[in-house]
């Protein structure tokens, strides 16, 4: 896979985990939070917060390029 | 916070994980993952594979710097 391709790919998943972790949650003291590791192609949109007095710990969407392919290793977006 | 202080908890929370992440699992295929953003400072070991035709994934270790300070968001170590 050549470099523009790879840095496409890059590009586009990062602005969709931003766009999708900047959006408000109506209820909750939860913050969004994306991780982003080019070095090792690892791209995650973590939820850390409290429902009242629950923790909320989760990751929501998770994915990573591998040998030049995007993995979704977990899209928990269906559960929203 | 200096940045030379900042450094050292960059490199000691990613030489903790690493080492966490680089042991074998004894049964189910599960590669362990190490996501490191020194951007935004956030720093998590995430499991992801199967046990059997079972979909494992899941977030072990969770560590952000905010602030200067460390913040442990998820320490799932003691279920393991």
């Amino acid at each position: 896979m050549d470099h523009a391709q790879l840095e496409h790919y890059r590009q586009v998943i990062e602005a969709i985990l931003s766009e999708y972790a900047s959006l408000p949650y109506s209820y909750a003291d939860i913050q969004p939070e994306v991780v982003f590791d080019r070095i090792r192609d690892r791209y995650l949109w973590m939820d850390v917060g409290w429902d009242g007095d629950r923790r909320v710990h989760g990751c929501l969407l998770h994915i990573d390029i591998i040998d030049g392919k995007i993995w979704i290793q977990r899209d928990g977006t269906e559960d929203l």
